[in-house]
C-alpha cells in the first residue's frame, strides 16, 4: 500500500505539532508556511518544508496539491488565508481538507465552502482542561455518545485495597470498570476479586451522569 | 461540601472555553481579562468577570485570589504577563496553579516557579489531531500508559454483519473489545455473539502496537 | 403594492453611490457602516443609517435584517468582514444578497456561500472605460450577447450632412441604425432621408465585428 | 494607421482591468506602478509594464511619455499621487488625460488642471448596479440624453407567449421595442407579430418615464 | 476705511509667525487649525482662532470665509489638504489667496489652480542666507531687478575714519551709498565729506557685479 | 585668496536650497545628510555630497570638517541631532557655526553652546511675507534700524505721470526717494522733475512710520 | 534650619529610586512626570506629585520651580527633553541642577548649559558591578583618588582564625586594615592580635596596586 | 592562574560599561548582543562580540556557554528575553549567572529560577544619588552594615585649619577619622596632631546615626 502523503500549511503551534506527529506516525508530511524563519526550522523535521503563499492558486497548482491525500488548514490567524486557501485546495481537487476554526463563523464559512473536518483547538482543549480541573481524579476521557464516556481515573488513596466486589461500581452507580493499569501491567476485563491501589489507574464506562456520581464519590472524603 | 471557586486569567479561545465549560460543570469561576470588550461578552455567562491587569500583585489581593482553589493562567501571547502572572499567584498562596505555555523553555520557566500543571493546548491538539487523521477510522483515544491505549473506532463497512466471534480481535491482533455503541444502545463488555454494523462504534483496548496492526486491517481493502 | 426595503452594508463609494441611487428610485434603504462618521454623513440622504459591526449575528438580529428585501455587502476592503457578512445575510434569511467583490477568489467564496450575484465595480468599469478609450466614437453600449451589441455612437465630423440612404450602414457594415439623437430631438427607427449632423449622436445594433468595422470606418480619414 | 499607444498609471483593480481590456482590443498599453510585485503581476499581460514613480517628471520624460497618445491615470488611493501626476502628464504634451477621481473635489482639481476626462468608477457603478437592483428585470441600460433612455429588459413570464401587437408598448407606454433577443438569433426593428418568450431578452427605447412604467407593469403581478 | 480681513490657514511655524505679524500690523486675522492645543495656543494672540479641517467646503462657508479679503494657506506638509484647501478658496470666491508650497511641482499645481502668490518660505530663506554668509559685509539685500540689487552693508575695520570722498565707490566699482546709518543717526544721501566708522552700516545700489566687486574689496586684507 | 568651504548638514527644503546658492555664489560646498536618496540628488550639484550621521564624532572628524570655514546645521526636524551636532562642530573647531532653530527653546540652547548665529527660517519668512500683505504695494524692505527701513514700493496707477517734484514725500511724509526702477532703466538718485509711471518701482527711505503713511496713501483711493 | 526642597523630574526607575530615597531622609520632594500612571504611584511616597510636561516654561513657573533648592532631570530616554528641561531650569534660576545622561555627547550639552551635576547611573553601575564580579571578595568600595581606594572585602575561608599579626598586609602589600566588621560588632583601627574569621568582613586602604595584589592574594589558592 | 572568563549578554549602556570595565581589569570578555551596530561598535574593546539571540538554546551551545566562569544578563528592556536567558543559562551549567532586574517582581522570578546575583542599578544609583545630595558633602560611603557605614567626606570652609584634636569627631559624634587624603598625600589613621583644610578629604567610620549627625555638623553654619 502506497504511503499516504498530507500537506500541513500553516505551521504554528498547532500546525507544527500536528505535522511532527504525522512525520511520528510514519507519514509523509509537506509542511507549507509563509515565513521563512518557520519553515527553515521545520524542515528538518519534516518529509519537506517549503516556503509559499497558500492563497495563491498558481503556487499549489505547482506544488502539485491535488496529489495530496490530505491537506490541513493550520493557519494561525488569518481568517480571511483560511478561508481563501480552504476553497483553493477543494477546487484543486484535493481529497480531504481539514481545517482549523477561529470563531464558530469562521468554522460555518469553511463547513459551507466544503471542508470535510473543522477542528477548534483551543476551544476543544479548554473543554477538555475544565473536565480534568472540576474532577481531580479525572485524567482523560472518550466522548462515545452524548451519553456515554469512557473515563480514565487514578484511584484515590481511600480505595487502596478495596476490592471491586467491594466497590462494585455497576450496582452503585451503573457503571462498569473495564480496565485496571497497574504499576505491575494491565488488567483488562478485571475480575471481582481484583483490588485497587492508590496510584492504579481504572477505566469506566457509563452514562455521564453515572460516572460523575462515581467521581464525587471518589472525590469526597 | 462548598463549591469550588476557580479563576481563569485570560478569556481568549482557551481561556473562554475552559472557563465556559466549568461553569457548565456548576463550579463558581472568575474571569479576568485586560480587555474590557472580552470581559463584558462573557459576564453574563461566568459566576463573575471583572477587568483588571493580573500582572499588579495589588490588584491580585484586592480580588482575594488567596481565596480561590485553583487559578488558570490562560493568558494568550504574552509571555512576560504569564509569567508575572503566575509567580504573583504562587506567592499570594493559590493552592493550585494551572498555566498554558506558549514553547518549551516557557513551560520550563513555569515549571521552575511551582506552577502546578503546565498546558500546551495546541501542541496537545495537534498531536490528538495527527492521531485521527493518521487512522482514519480512529476517532477517539485515551492513552493509558506508554505502552497501553484504549481507541474509539468506526466500523467500516467491510465489517458490517461480522460477528466479533469471527473477527475475534484478541487472538489476531491481542487487543479486547471493551465496548460497542449501537444505535440501538451501548453493549459493554459485547459477547462473541454480537454483532457489528457499518456505523457502529468500538471501543478496544490494547498495546499500541496491537491496536495499530488492528487499524491498519479494519483500513485496509 | 408595499415599497421594497434594501440594505446597503459598507457607505465607502460604492456603497453610498449605490445607496443614494436607491433612494433616488424612491426605495426605502437602510445604510450600515463601522464608521460613525461615515454613517453621520449619510443620515441625511438616506431613510435610516446606523453604526454597526455587520460580522457580529446579534446586531444583524436585532436590526430585523431577514425583514429586508435585498441586502448589498458593499464592504469596502475587508475581505474577511465582506465574507463573514455575507454568510450571516443568507443564514439569518435575506430574501436577495448581492455582494461586491475584490478579487476573483473572494467572489469564488461569496458564490459559493450563496450570495445571489456577485459585483466587481472596479474591474467592470475598467472595462467599460477601455472600451471608450479604444473607440473614440463610442459613447456607451449595451452588450446584448456575446455576439450582439448596441452602441451609442457621436457622430463625427465627416458625416455631417450625410443621409443615412447615402451611409448606408446595414449595406457596408451589417448594422441597423436604430435612434438618432438630435439636439431638436430623437428621431426613433430613422428613415432612410434622415441626415446625420455633427454632435448628433446614433444607436446602432449589430454584431461586434460589424460595429467595430463601422467605427473604424467613423474614426478614420 | 499606427496603432494607438495607452499608459495605464496605477494598476489596481480598476487600473489592470482597463489595461487588459484595452490588450484585448489590440492595443499597444506601458502598465506604470510604483509596486514592484504588481508590475510583475501584469508584464505577461500587458506590451510593457514598468516599476516607475509617476510624480517625477524625470521618470516620466525618460519613458518617453509624451509620445503616448492617452494615459490614464488609474492611482488608487494617493490623491497628491494623482494630482501631480495628471500635471506633469499635460505639461508634458500627453495628448489625452483620463484620470479616475475618487471625491467629488478631487475631480474638480483634477479638471481644472486640464485633465480631458474624469472617471469615477466606484460612483458611477454604484449607480448603475442601483437601477438594475432597483428594476429586477432591467439588464442594462443607457441614458442617451437627460430624458431618453435604451434599456435591455429580461420578458417575464407574464409576457411568455405575447405577441408585440398585443403588448403595443408604443401604444401604452409611449416606448418602441427595437430589438429582441432569442436564444434562436436576435430579430431587430422586430415585427408586430413577433411573438415574446420567457428568457427573451428585449431592447426597448423611450424616455424614462415610459420606460420606468413599462417596467413597473412587467415587474408587476 | 474698513480693516482687513485674513484668514491663516495652518499654524505652523511659518502660518503662526505669518499670522502674529498681520495682527502686530493691526490686523484682523482668523487662524485655523485641524490641532486643539495650537488653536488653543494661538487663540490669546490672533483675532479668531478655530479648530476645523480646511477641506471641508461646508465649514469653510459656515465660517464666511467668502468675506475675507486674503486667506493664507500655511498649511505645513500636507500638500493633498493645501490643495484642497486652496480650490475651495478659490471657488468659494475668496478675494486673494496665497499658499505657501513645498516643491515646485506643488507650486505649479496651485498656480493653475488660480492661487495669487505661491511662496517658498524655505527656499527663498536659504536663498537670502546663502547670500549673507557668502558675503561677510553683506546684511541684507533687495533685489531690484535681474540686474540691480539694493545692499546693506557693514562698515570694517578697514575702512574706519575713511570718509565717501577717499572712498569713492561710484567712481572705482559703480555702486552709489544712497544711506549710511550711524550710531548717531541716519545719514540719507550721504555727502562726499561724509566719514565711515567701523559698525556703521551702509546702504548701497548698484548693478550686482559692481556691489560684488566692492564686497570683495571690503572682505579683502 | 584661497576658496572658501561651506558645510551644509542637512539637505532638506532650507538646506539644499542654501547649498544650491552657495554653489551659485561659486563657493565650494559639502552636503551631508543622512538620507541616501537626498544626498544622490543633491550630488550633481554640489561640490561633494555625502550620506553621514552628523551625531558621530567620528564621522565628522573623518571629513575633516574642522577644516571648514562654515558649517550650517540645516537639519530640519530633529531638535536633538541639531543639538548634537552643533555641539560637535564646535568641538571639533569648526571657525564658524550657522544653525536653523526650530523654536525658542531650540534657539536658546544653541546659543548656549557657542552657535555663532541662529536662524528662524520660516518665523523670519513669515514676518517678511505679512508685511508684503499688508501694504499691497510693499515689494521688499530692509529693516535698516527699529526706526529707519528702506522699502521698495510698487508705482500704483493714481501716480501715473506724477513727478517727485508733486508727490514731495519728503515734505508730506519725510521721506525720501533714493532710487526710481524704470523698464527703461534705474535712476539713482532721482530729481525732482522725474516722472513716475505705473510698473515703476520705486525705492523709498525713511522711518518706519513715514513709509507707513506713505504706503496708506499709495494703498488708499 | 529650613528644610530642603527637592524636585525630581521623571519618574522612572532612576528618577523614582532618588526621590523616595530623599523621603527617606526626610527632606521636601515633589516629584514631576509626564505619565498621568506613574505619577498616581508615586503620589503616595512623595510630598507632592504632579503631571507635567517640564519643557514648557509656563508650568516650570507656574509651580515656582525657582524656589526649589535642587532640581534633579532624571528623565529616561527623551535626550531632547532632558536638555530643553535643564536650560528651562537653570534659566529660571534654580540653585542646582543635577541631570542624568544617557551619552557622554549628552553629558557634554548638558554641562554646556550649566548643569551642576551630570550623573550616568547605568554606565557608573556597570563600572562597579565589575569591579565586585573581578574580585570575588570585593563587596564595596570608594575611590579615594585616582592613586587610593578604600575596599569592602570578604575574608575568605583559608583566614579563618588568622590574626593582623599573621597576615600582616601592612608589610606585605602595603594597605591597611581600617575595620573589621564581625557579627559581634566592629572593630575600628583593629590591633594586630585581632583574628579574622570567615564571614568577617574588613576594610582597607591602600593604593589600587597594592589592594589588586591583597585580592589576588586572598582569591588565590 | 588561568584567566576567567565572562559573558556579557545586552550591551547597552549598563552591559557596556560593564564590559569594558572587565576588560579594563584585564578579564577575557565575550560579548553578545541581538543588535548588530552595537556589537560592531563594541567589538574593539572587547575580546570578542557577537550578534546572537540569546534565547535560543542552540545559539548559547554553539558558542560554549557553558564554559563561562559567569554570565551577566544585562539586557535592557525585553523582560521576556533576560527570564529566557538566565534560565537557558542556568540549565547549561553556566557557574556563575548575575542579572540585571527591571523591576521587583522580574527581580523575583530571576531568583526563583537560580539566578545567583539580581542587580537593579538605576534603583541602586538612585539611592547612592539621593544619598549624596542629601548630605552636600558626602562624596561616597560603603554601608557596612545596616548600622555602621564608611563615609567620604569633602572638609567644609569652616573646618579650615582645625586639628583633629579640637574637632574631636569621636568625642562629639562618635566617629572616627581613619583617613585624611590631601593634596600632598594621604594619611591613613591619622594623629590629633593632623590639621584638616577645606578641600581635604576624610574618610570617617561610624554609625548611620553618628555620621549623620557629624554631616549636619558640616553642613551647618
Amino acid at each position: 500500500m502506497k504511503m499516504k502523503q498530507f500537506a500541513v500549511i500553516g505551521l504554528g503551534r498547532f500546525g507544527s505539532s500536528l505535522a511532527k506527529e504525522l512525520v511520528n506516525q510514519d507519514l509523509e508530511v509537506l509542511g507549507i508556511d509563509r515565513d521563512e524563519e518557520t519553515v527553515e526550522e521545520m524542515s528538518d523535521v519534516l518529509t519537506h518544508a517549503i516556503v509559499a503563499d497558500s492563497t495563491e492558486e498558481e503556487t499549489l497548482r505547482s506544488i502539485g496539491i491535488r496529489n495530496f491525500d490530505c491537506a490541513i488548514v493550520a493557519i494561525g490567524n488569518d481568517i480571511q488565508a483560511s478561508i481563501m486557501t480552504a476553497i483553493l485546495l477543494k477546487d484543486l481537487g484535493v481529497k480531504k481538507v481539514v481545517a482549523k476554526a477561529l470563531t464558530e463563523l469562521h468554522g460555518k464559512v469553511l463547513e459551507r465552502l466544503g471542508v470535510d473536518r473543522i477542528i477548534y483547538p483551543e476551544r476543544d482543549m479548554g473543554i477538555r482542561v475544565a473536565h480534568q480541573l472540576a474532577n481531580p481524579n479525572l485524567l482523560d476521557y472518550i466522548e462515545l455518545s452524548k451519553e456515554y464516556t469512557i473515563a480514565e481515573l487514578s484511584v484515590p488513596q481511600k480505595l487502596n485495597g478495596v476490592s471491586l466486589q467491594k466497590l462494585d461500581p455497576r450496582a452503585k452507580y451503573g457503571c462498569s470498570v473495564v480496565a485496571i493499569n497497574k504499576s505491575s501491567g494491565i488488567i483488562i476485563a478485571p475480575a471481582a476479586a481484583d483490588v485497587l491501589n492508590e496510584r492504579d489507574v481504572m477505566v469506566i464506562i457509563g452514562t455521564n451522569k453515572q460516572i460523575e456520581s462515581f467521581e464525587e464519590e471518589l472525590a469526597g472524603n
